[in-house]
């Protein structure tokens, strides 16, 4: 795998989170008055016997020497690496003495107030998700009618006075503007909202913090976003993205307030924490899937899948309500528009039309048939992702600029609309336009009066349009060479166009070559063998070629499987699809990952699977945990908080906190747990033993302070501490976590990461027999084991 | 509540797990050498501040002093009682050396060959209860065929001649031979097997072991038996016992052996322990959900709402595999039994039948319609369920014997044949037989040709067949006395019929009851307010007040709904649904609990919600654990664990290991947990340390010597220790699961609930800061608190 000089990523604009700068002087009169006990994890070289590991020591001491000349970060990076730059989210109650005595105050009818205001903000998710999709459905439909209509006028006026040229340079222009726009919005206003957002999606339910993915702004980069790639005829959907919408709809309504606006609601200020959140960004993403694909319960799935690592019955279910309401939002509003009221048969976004049992019955000898075309479309997925990664790779050396990224964007279109103007002006497929003809713009171009050509349909028309036509129109509407080479051509320009920097959907796309290919399997069952004709149903075939080629690109399961039978409105396919998406992920997988886990890898992300590595029985806590480890004394001196703190080489959050810190690292007994937060807050508010003792009006310190600064906790540097103040002493037993949870030295890994994954912590406590801290475990040092093709392998931290 | 004395219960043949017997003399030479240091869980009088409980000290008493004498055992039982009786499953992996060494020995390889076999056995689970739901299904049809001709005949002969009172003793005969053959079986040879078994298998996936449960007898008997009540003509259906036999079906092909057939078939031998099994148990039940109502999703989300606490995407994937190979199975055969091979429009046991959306759509002004017939189904469900929760007190009071439960059967039997006969006989609603009517055997009986008796096509009909009817005959098929009337003795009869001795479910009668008034509501609406012939269609309003008095009676949320919108096979439907069936488990928990959980607590089963109470926070681990605890030396004297594990007083299943156990009962150093089914296999194996250095030739005790004895290890009383072995020392490092989850004592009890639920503990032990035992947390102590109407309360442990 190449090694390649990173320069862009998800969050290319300045580290918001945590403490960020080399270059942000010191406020705090450091002195650095005491050893700290820690070691940098990224030069932390972990001897595990057998385990045969890169060793990357050189190049991250040249990196180190690098950025402490202060020079812009040119790191080493490839996929073998973990990022120390991402936090983790926090999943565990941090069950201090003030959060206890709130829950102890709260009676049972506020407990009941809560529940329901959870209730209320599901709802209002699901509505406002719904709202969103309707939203970018409606312009898209309005904007794509305007330009075809333009384009076929133009196409018409030239065909008979020759000249087509100028159809093609006007489809060309338009195509470019509206491209253009989005990829500027993505590029210069807000990178994060590029791509279908699922994988950042997929790392924030997992317990990894992606700055910036949860912002209004982000919000409406993305919307706007979506309909000018949409409208602007690249090869995407507009479905991904409403995923990510739903989230950051969820984590906007449930915190009562938004940074981009600056506005704080006053309202549900108890949601204000990573537990709670979490919960509701899972119900957006759930609405989000809902509305995109008519899908209620496979976006209770799809949330479930990628996140809740505890199901929890009431939440599961709000979740649903969530996705009950968006799509039924979606489908209420669409059918006013659509002039039938009432007509509740539109529930997402794309929706497969009705397949009726009767035509799609299918035989047992099929199924052999179709986990053929699973097979293939594993294979084409993973040759999809295989190209995609390396055009990632390129796009991460050299199109790191925005005004770069902007004109890569265009440069797709132009050729996307070139290419489907070539396509359609060679074809010779002209079929003729019956009475019920579901087409929205047949060209005629050169075919006689009453026909239109064919290949038309698939390229001149939104990529939704396009799946639902071929799915659907019935035998002959195309022929074999068409399909071939729509296929082909599709299948480049959707590789190119994923990883641009504009907002959009890969699902789609995905769904169209694999209809394409699909049906074009059908057509060939259909004419090789004897009574193929009453059996082989193209629609049927292509709906199986859809199923396989997404899943052979995404890799999803279980909810994709329910997504798909819900869009299909058809249980009877259940069994199929679900064959078809297992075979395609088992020969996908065999070469490739997929196409979410690709790019989050490329970003490095410690992204924790489902269970610890098979093999890694004989690893134990003692040689995964980060040691030694920073330790506080129960009474602190700030001078020493605010050092650690300030320590920006290794940025920290969790600290033990310990009967008495000892001066020669010896092990000492755990009391608790601190955030760098929760002190942050406390040095803030100079929460301090002397000058409570002197100033007694002070009012003590309550969890709203700690919830009003979430979850954008100053950085250490903006906080002043005088010389004088650094002599005075904190209490932190009030507020650190008394019983975190721990584990002995000696428990396997899949014990640690069983508990840290099920109660989604983020920060493990290893102990000694006598409950001496001897240890931290973090997600990194879990997520750094991963099984390989050669077996257990390990990744290198790095600060990238 | 009332006080009852309780003298069956779901085990009530004579316990066979664990160490049994009161009656059983000690082989052991047994000396109480040491004083033990335990107390009588029993016994013990919690001090936990400021809970009002009722103190139950004087009772518990009376009952130690009877079992002391020996009597059989009549306990004064309530709801507020948590029985000792009911084991737990151990859902964490013990993970002693034995267990490291055999993972650690295990390659990549050996692990995918594992992965497979899972999948194939999840095949296989989906495959057989397919197969048995067919099994079910044929039989019944050809004998309820049978049945209903024969009586037919006889009534059309006897129309004429009058003497319809032999009819109606030829049908009571019929029903009542069918229902005692059934009832003769679950009385006399399997009691486990009576009911839907829901409320078992809720319990089993809950972690609480119910004894036989998931044997091949139960099967046997749940089968014959539920074909004899459906054909016996009582109100129940053959859906919920699916459930059950699919968990069996489970239980017995992944464990590659049969008690009952006493048969070991040498497979799949790594699987044989609870965390395996549970989720195999899991997949039988999806499996069988599935069959029932042709459900898979529904049958995964069953699954996972009763019992997965720690969601895992391949388990789910695995679960949701079976379910498509149940459904499709059934749907395969039975596409084969009705001549129509292919056409797989029968997805489970009971379908509702297509509605089609132009049909059934719905308008936005009759959601607050639909909640409120879900507000009456919670109320109807409640007194249901109530009437149910009295009846149920009063058999377990009065009709506890064997031939007194056959009698009571029979009784029903007659009594429903005979209200039916009545019903039929005085109704005067005659329709016009179409020449399409789907009537299987219509009666005419007084009614003029060409009419039938339209109160018979509710009553002379499986009960499957008449919730089909109710959901889409025609408008004016049924006029509403006749379905006020139906309603109203269906009601009392299928209340009256829950929880006889016969294995029967519970679903079709709620769904018949609520069709039945939901289409009276629909044929009330369409006659009282305008226009209401055009969208207050009976089918709709059927189909809801089905859901509404299902929900009512069983309080299922998210896998009902979609249980019901896979059944109905329309989506558009999920939102009214959702909605209704929310609405009936807000009003009917107001009045009472659901059916299975007012069965679950009259039998006494530790049953551990989704999350501790609300209003829990202020307690903590100290005051909820059980203490002092009986701990183990490393290195123990033979004679003390004989000891210890025949203490019938006790009965405890765990024992923390500890450095050195000091005589005053002073707590000390953990080393690990040992489980009485490790402590009596080693016993069994004599794994004494002056055997081992004697006989060098000695065989290592291996994992698979205790996979052999699993899961039913012989009581200590078997194993016979003679008086120089008790001078033995036994060397438990080895065997312990060094690495038991611990917590502080001050930890506060949500948090010791999650941490118990999310990773499915049986023990947790409770520490002091310096990792010295000074409690022990089991699921009876967490159990105990639950949220009352006022406020917390806690039950009372007995030795029920």
């Amino acid at each position: 795998m190449a090694n390649i000089t990173k320069k862009v990523s998800w969050s290319s604009r300045g580290d918001e989170s945590g403490p960020a700068g080399e270059e942000t002087p010191l406020l705090n009169g450091s002195e650095q008055s005491r050893p700290l006990t820690q070691m940098s994890s990224g030069s932390t070289k972990f001897q595990i016997g057998r385990l045969s590991t890169v060793d990357l020591e050189e190049e991250i001491t040249t990196e180190e020497q690098e950025s402490a000349r202060g020079r812009p970060k040119e790191i080493p990076h490839n996929e073998k690496l973990l990022s120390l730059k991402y936090e983790s989210l926090d999943y565990d109650n941090n069950e201090n003495q003030l959060f206890l005595e709130e829950e102890r105050r709260m009676s049972f009818m506020a407990f009941r107030c809560v529940e329901i205001s959870r209730w209320v903000i599901c709802g209002l998710i699901g509505l406002l998700t719904g709202l969103i999709a309707c939203f970018i459905d409606i312009v898209v439909e309005q904007l794509a009618e305007l330009k075809y209509k333009v384009i076929k006028e133009n196409i018409v006026k030239f065909t008979e006075a020759g000249g087509l040229s100028i159809s093609l340079i006007l489809w060309v222009v338009l195509n470019c503007v509206f491209v253009m726009l989005g990829a500027i919005m993505v590029a210069f206003f807000e990178p994060i909202a590029a791509g279908s957002g699922i994988p950042q999606i997929k790392c924030y339910l997992n317990g990894v913090k992606i700055p910036r993915v949860v912002r209004l702004k982000t919000l409406l980069v993305k919307v706007l976003g979506v309909i000018c790639s949409v409208v602007g005829g690249l090869a995407v959907g507009k479905e991904g993205p409403m995923i990510h919408s739903g989230a950051v709809v969820a984590a906007g309504v449930s915190q009562g307030r938004s940074t981009s606006l600056k506005r704080d609601f006053k309202i549900f200020e108890y949601f204000r924490r990573d537990t709670e959140k979490r919960d509701f960004v899972s119900a957006g993403a759930a609405a989000g899937v809902s509305a995109a694909f008519g899908a209620p319960v496979g976006g209770v799935l799809f949330s479930l899948e990628e996140g809740a690592s505890f199901w929890n019955q009431m939440l599961t279910w709000r979740i649903f309500f969530a996705s009950m309401i968006s799509t039924f939002t979606l489908n209420f509003i669409l059918s006013i528009y659509h002039n039938k009221p009432g007509d509740l048969s539109n529930p997402g976004l794309i929706n497969f039309g009705r397949f009726e049992s009767e035509v799609m019955e299918y035989n047992l000898y099929e199924i052999p048939l179709f986990m053929g075309m699973g097979a293939l479309g594993g294979m084409l997925g993973a040759l999809f992702n295989v190209l995609n990664y390396w055009l990632t790779i390129f796009r991460i050396r050299y199109v790191h600029r925005p005004c770069l990224q902007v004109m890569e964007a265009m440069l797709v279109a132009a050729v996307t609309a070139t290419v489907a103007f070539i396509m359609i002006y060679f074809s010779t497929d002209c079929q003729p336009l019956g009475p019920d003809h579901n087409e929205e713009y047949p060209l005629q171009l050169f075919c006689a009066d009453g026909e239109y050509n064919s290949m038309a349909t698939a390229f001149f028309n939104t990529p939704e349009r396009s799946v639902r036509s071929l799915l659907h129109n019935p035998r002959g509407t195309y022929n074999a060479l068409t399909l071939g080479l729509f296929t082909l051509t599709y299948f480049f320009l959707a590789c190119w166009t994923y990883g641009l920097s504009v907002s959009a959907g890969v699902f789609i796309p995905s769904l169209l070559i694999g209809a394409a290919w699909g049906r074009l399997c059908g057509i060939l069952l259909a004419s090789t063998t004897p009574n193929g004709l009453t059996w082989a149903d193209p629609g049927k075939y292509a709906l199986i070629g859809a199923a396989a080629q997404l899943g052979g690109i995404v890799r999803m399961t279980l909810s994709l499987t329910v997504i798909m039978v819900e869009a299909t409105g058809n249980v009877t396919y259940g069994l199929p699809i679900m064959l078809v998406l297992m075979t395609a992920k088992i020969v996908g997988d065999y070469f490739q990952e997929g196409l979410y886990d690709i790019h989050i890898k490329l970003q490095s992300v410690p992204f924790l699977h489902w269970e610890a590595p098979a093999t890694s029985h004989w690893l134990t806590a003692r040689e995964v945990m980060s040691s030694p480890v920073t330790c506080l004394n129960r009474i602190e001196k700030v001078g020493t908080i605010v050092d650690i703190l300030s320590n920006t080489s290794t940025n920290h959050n969790g600290f033990p906190v310990v009967a008495q810190v000892s001066v020669d690292d010896e092990p000492a007994k755990l009391c608790g747990l601190i955030l760098r937060s929760q002190l942050i807050v406390l040095l803030k508010h100079k929460v301090f033993v002397e000058l409570a003792r002197s100033r007694l009006s002070q009012r003590k310190l309550q969890l709203k302070d700690f919830r009003d600064a979430y979850p954008r906790f100053p950085p250490i540097q903006s906080i002043h501490v005088s010389q004088d103040e650094r002599e005075c002493m904190m209490d932190l037993t009030e507020f650190m976590n008394p019983t975190p949870y721990t584990v002995p030295q000696e428990t396997s890994l899949p014990r640690v990461f069983k508990l840290f994954r099920a109660l989604g912590l983020r920060h493990l406590v290893v102990v000694d027999d006598a409950n001496r801290v001897v240890g931290l475990v973090t997600r990194k040092d879990l997520a750094r084991y991963h099984l390989g093709k050669h077996g257990l392998e390990e990744l290198q931290l790095a600060q990238t």
